[in-house]
């Protein structure tokens, strides 16, 4: 029945492609679209096309920008010697919410996976290295995930960062910020306590 | 951070607007796009505004259609004598596929809801009636859904057009086929023992 519509069938291929959304999904958002307004769906297409066009990565750290820069290296407001590596610009996104740091970033878009055939050549690792070498960094803030490959990668990078005038750091591990003990997975209690502070 | 980037977060705008899709949601899509090839993108652009251009529903049943008759209407080879009423597109097409009905049918697009402030004037009801009385149909098929609204509509449509040369049935309740006793609601359970048949 629906593949004598080749236009309803086309657009629930296209949305299966989308991550988490199967065949089923897709067609209930294709029906859903297809009671919307003509207005409301070409918002969304133009929407769709017009992120496509003005966004790309920026050159230097490779956030999302809609220049050749993002708005974080445009800033000159912000510590240009500290700069703070993670996976994905949601990552960057998460530690801009949080008002905790002020230096610069540098997007790595994966982290490190054999196992996938993820090498440093497939990140932004070769470009780090370059403005490692070419800007005065005095810090390395390396906030990849806290995940095997993230460590993984982390540890990576901090033998081939590590030197005299640069210091790399890693986000603190502990029990987060309003929450229960008793609901916490052991293996990060474990870590609060071995690194437990003076009062 | 999202809110310097207007192309983006206008995307993430639009896609939170469909059913079953939050912030987050959406969130993540946008950043799957972002990271898709132009053409990708281009493709499901297409596909929204070509979907919409071309389909619109059948002015005789209501059913999705390319053209201003269904391919089920434009059918000469179906029993046009019998009309199954369902309520949305979705259950024409999952009766179709079930190939256990041969004649035409009539999509009201919703069920009664006093609640909602669903009348029959918001259904394709009054078209039901315009057809059955210009049509001539010897039986309805009333097949909405087996939920409270769905049965209500039954009723309310079966007093409606119950005549002396119009039959009005409804598909049977029961157990499904290749479903184990144990694990279906004693309310069906209860029905398929009322309507228990000779072998």
């Amino acid at each position: 029945m629906l593949g004598s519509l080749p236009s309803f069938s086309r657009l629930v291929t296209e949305l299966s492609k989308l991550p988490g959304i199967g065949g089923k999904t897709a067609t209930r958002l294709a029906f859903h679209l297809l009671r919307e307004s003509q207005e409301e769906v070409g918002a969304l297409a133009t929407a769709l096309v017009e992120m496509k066009r003005n966004l790309s990565f920026c050159v230097r750290c490779f956030n999302i920008s809609e220049g050749d820069l993002c708005r974080i290296c445009l800033d000159s407001g912000r510590d240009d010697t500290c700069i703070c590596i993670v996976q994905e610009p949601q990552d960057l996104i998460a530690i801009e919410r949080s008002h905790g740091f002020r230096g610069l970033y540098h997007v790595l878009h994966g982290a490190l996976s054999p196992l996938d055939g993820i090498g440093p050549e497939d990140l932004k690792i070769p470009a780090l290295l370059e403005r490692l070498s070419n800007e005065r960094i005095s810090e390395v803030v390396i906030a990849t995930s806290f995940t095997i490959e993230g460590e993984a990668t982390a540890l990576y990078l901090a033998q081939l960062i590590k030197s005299a005038d640069t210091k790399v750091t890693r986000p603190a591990h502990g029990i987060p910020l309003g929450s229960d003990l008793e609901y916490i997975d052991s293996a990060t209690v474990q870590l609060a306590l071995d690194s437990r502070r003076d009062l």
